[in-house]
């Protein structure tokens, strides 16, 4: 079995998303497992001291060209005006869940529906409630997943995701290890291809 | 005439370092005037708020093993260990200078030189005397530059060049405008150059 891609992503980040767009073509071209990994950048910054890139003079302007630029470039669907990074607590939290209890409906199905009812749909997933209406959209038992958002292993798996990348060195999303290799950024991935077909 | 390509650097930079032995065969590929501009990111920085990204926590570490990883794609020499950022101030205003002068030495020849010395050979070129020297190897006057190092109209061309860097929204380096769009980071040449073959 190969080693995997690790993808750590929060669904607060549009970068996260651009790359969740594209990040499963791209382990399937190298015929590499994926393991998605959601954590929560603000428990990240608490660490290294920093700000979230979006809220920094100057830097803010730039993301909020470069976003729209980056979805044009890909053929990905992006709401105007650019939505807002959010708290996402909720949304990680049913991820989780549903990995945990596994059964017909897939995490990542999830992750796919959260990142799209935010950046192309402009809907506020920092609310639980509209966390729960995308799970039901998928077909999932809302009071379930309503359930499973304040399981106490579910708030701790979390936890220990956050943690477990920040000490991988994770201090930007999305990241990307594979082989022991660190790659930061939507913008890195053709270089995470290109190593993994060979290094240089 | 076509619009130029900024390229804005600090000399202190790894990144900008990079990108500086690749902007020229981009600028020609896509037969655009080049135009450099040297700024002190310390200055940037006091605007921002921001820190130095090699003195962050995590982000620091990840760079230190990136910056050569580039550098061994790109075919680029780099000292081992990487050489630390430095304070640039008599680089930048050495360059300057030499380009108010005019004459037959190139202050791009000169920027060649100290970003070589500083990144490739591992001399600090923090120390004026070793700016002087890197001059001097050039063909260039020792005393003439070290009088230009003092001159008051240099400095304030740099002081002057890095306000006009903010305040086109410059926050990081390299950092490379064209036709009025904005490119920050080496990685994203690729997408400068696709963007004035025809945008998207």
């Amino acid at each position: 079995m190969k080693a995997p891609i690790e993808f750590y992503f929060d669904f607060a980040s549009p970068y996260a998303y651009l790359a969740a767009t594209q990040v499963e073509a791209l382990a399937a071209r190298l015929d590499r497992p994926l393991h998605w990994r959601a954590i929560l950048m603000g428990a990240v910054l608490k660490v290294t001291g920093g700000v979230p890139n979006l809220a920094k003079p100057l830097q803010g302007d730039y993301l909020r060209r470069d976003v729209p630029r980056c979805a044009r470039r890909l053929g990905v669907p992006l709401a105007h005006p650019l939505p807002s990074p959010f708290a996402s607590l909720a949304a990680s939290r049913a991820f989780y869940w549903l990995d945990a209890v596994g059964g017909e409906h897939s995490p990542v199905a999830l992750a796919h529906a959260v990142f799209n009812a935010h950046w192309a749909d402009g809907r506020d997933m920092a609310m639980p409630e509209n966390v729960l209406d995308v799970a039901a959209g998928l077909g999932l038992d809302r009071a379930a997943v309503e359930a499973g958002l304040a399981d106490p292993s579910v708030k701790e798996r979390l936890r220990v995701e956050t943690e477990a990348a920040i000490g991988r060195g994770v201090f930007g999303v999305p990241y990307f290890i594979v082989d022991d290799e660190p790659f930061w950024g939507a913008d890195r991935m053709g270089e995470l291809e290109a190593w993994v077909g060979g290094g240089w």
